[in-house]
């Protein structure tokens, strides 16, 4: 079996099953601000789990950029919560998902112009930067509590 | 009296009254991803009222750009939750706050690399971007009841 996946672009319909895009597509829900500015309104389902003690918060992270091909070891997945993962550079990032541990994974590119928000659950690689600052802001539970499971793959998939 | 404002750099403690500096100044609080990404966590004060039935959201801005001087008209403010603006590309924004209607307003500027969240009822400005794309991410409060109140001046500020 190939290890390889390819790299689609990412759109609303394909990355469905995985959780939303954060963008501003389509016709704005209301216009604001006497006309300078519109607001894509609540675009993420937000799922953290309170009966943990988690509430929502929100995080910076600083990622490493990576470049193409990208060798995927693992994927991780967070049980208590969504996770929402905007770019603070209008530049493009890898979103890694996969169905279940042994599923072949899927691979998508952002346009420069999109964040995304997990679904809570979701199997997902790490944060891949390919351009820009490597800053995101991050929208997930904070808590206590373990949210956190990971699995190694026995080889490596090879992204491109 | 003056109705001119100077602007000054964003900062922690300058700010401090009125919100929270999102960024990733200092150490990181976690390293993650086989040390391939610092984790600043939980930056910002989220304060959104559930008692009329609000929640946690995350929406999308897209403003016009700005340029200085800017003429300032009006300040708002959100009674019912805590604000967030992060911006989408790598580019500084205005953010304008006062202590009250009648009060001098204050002007910062972004280095780039920040976002903000305004606390639970401060006197702000609207979405003011200098340059970039003006797209934004917004973490506020999602509810059907008014959560806006505003302040048109007699006379403009000039903010340069």
């Amino acid at each position: 079996m190939s290890r390889r996946v390819s790299i689609e672009p990412l759109t609303v319909e394909a990355f469905a099953p995985y959780g939303d895009v954060l963008d501003a597509r389509g016709e704005a829900d209301k216009i604001i601000n006497a006309g300078q500015c519109g607001r894509y309104h609540d675009r993420a389902t937000i799922d953290v789990s309170e009966q943990t003690g988690g509430r929502v918060g929100i995080s910076i992270f600083h990622a490493t950029l990576r470049a193409l091909p990208y060798t995927l070891d693992l994927i991780e997945r967070h049980p208590e919560g969504s996770q929402a993962f905007i770019p603070m550079s209008a530049d493009p990032f890898l979103v890694i998902v996969a169905d279940a541990p042994d599923a072949t994974p899927k691979a998508f590119v952002t346009n420069g112009a999109q964040g995304i928000n997990f679904h809570r659950g979701t199997w997902h690689g790490v944060l891949t930067p390919l351009a820009g600052n490597g800053l995101f802001a991050v929208v997930d539970r904070i808590g206590e509590t373990p949210n956190l499971e990971e699995h190694v793959f026995d080889a490596p998939w090879i992204i491109s």
